[in-house]
């Protein structure tokens, strides 16, 4: 397998961090995101839609981080970390919708404009992340895991990375006493890894 | 079964599309939006994001159109619209990703902002909703359904409606050749039904 990577993102963090926590690995390669590789036709053949990370493996290329997580999952992973039932297919969906949009556009869209001076709405953003923080802290109240009572799944991959990247946003964690009680459950998994800023 | 719908929701649309082409059924229930019901306790104990669709079924209780597919797909329906195989449920889930991020924040934020006069970055939405309609149309180019070569899947079902309602917010779908070519196959399903603009 190759995952075509970049450190300090979020998205790619995803795919490592579930890649140690299931003891497989990937050959990680880069781009020169600055020079546009990554809207280059090679690549584009890869993802079309120009973004990382991108996981090649045989004859698979599949961009998306969500769908790198339910790909690792289901094809290398026991089956707790995506089960197979129709209620956790559900619930961790769910949660992979939440990532691709209100974790999207609110703390990693605000990391965005601190961390990379792009040109993003900060205040929209931030409005987002304290939205979605909120909604995740009272869920957390009650659940040690996101999408399963007793289990971790890729439903926590998938939020985890930005939530607790919010800082680099200038997005204050402080105010929400269960993230940190979820970020320490994660980060005492077998296998855990973190990446610069975690 | 009963479905917290409305019926100019093209995301509400998404579950009472799939109901239909599976030859299911569900109660539907609608909530007073201009006073607030989907922000009230009663509801947000349903579904948390305080927004619709919310499926009920027995003690389930589902917000989120994406997931809600999941589970009447692997509940209620051949194996055909979501199948088990790992690199179906990743081409799948890359789409429903694409679902929740670009095309929620391109044509479906377009609609919002033209049909129902809410406050949204019209120049924003439309330019991110011709990148992911030029995307969309070059993968139609070369597949008759989004994410399985020869039958349709939730993938398809989750991406047509804010696609196909894009006249709504003023996105003009004449360059995209290939989409309606993929708009009459949806449109020629047994068991298809449509909604208020389409």
């Amino acid at each position: 397998m190759q995952l075509y990577d970049l450190d300090l993102s979020g998205n790619c963090y995803k795919a490592r961090l579930l890649l140690s926590l299931i003891g497989q690995r990937a050959d990680l390669l880069s781009l020169d995101l600055r020079a546009g590789e990554h809207k280059q036709a090679a690549y584009l053949a890869i993802n079309p839609r120009g973004q990382i990370p991108a996981l090649v493996d045989g004859e698979l290329r599949l961009g998306d981080s969500q769908a790198i997580l339910v790909y690792l999952a289901r094809r290398y992973a026991d089956e707790s970390w995506y089960p197979l039932d129709p209620i956790s297919q559900a619930r961790i969906a769910s949660w992979l919708s939440f990532a691709a949009n209100e974790i999207h556009h609110g703390p990693a869209t605000a990391r965005l404009g601190k961390l990379f001076a792009l040109p993003v709405d900060h205040d929209a953003a931030h409005s987002k992340a304290v939205a979605a923080l909120r909604l995740l802290d009272e869920h957390l109240a009650e659940h040690r895991w996101l999408a399963q009572g007793s289990l971790p799944s890729i439903a926590d991959i998938a939020v985890y990375p930005y939530v607790a990247l919010a800082g680099d946003g200038d997005i204050d964690l402080a105010p929400y006493a269960h993230l940190h009680g979820w970020f320490a459950r994660i980060r005492a998994l077998p296998g855990y890894i973190g990446m610069p800023g975690l």
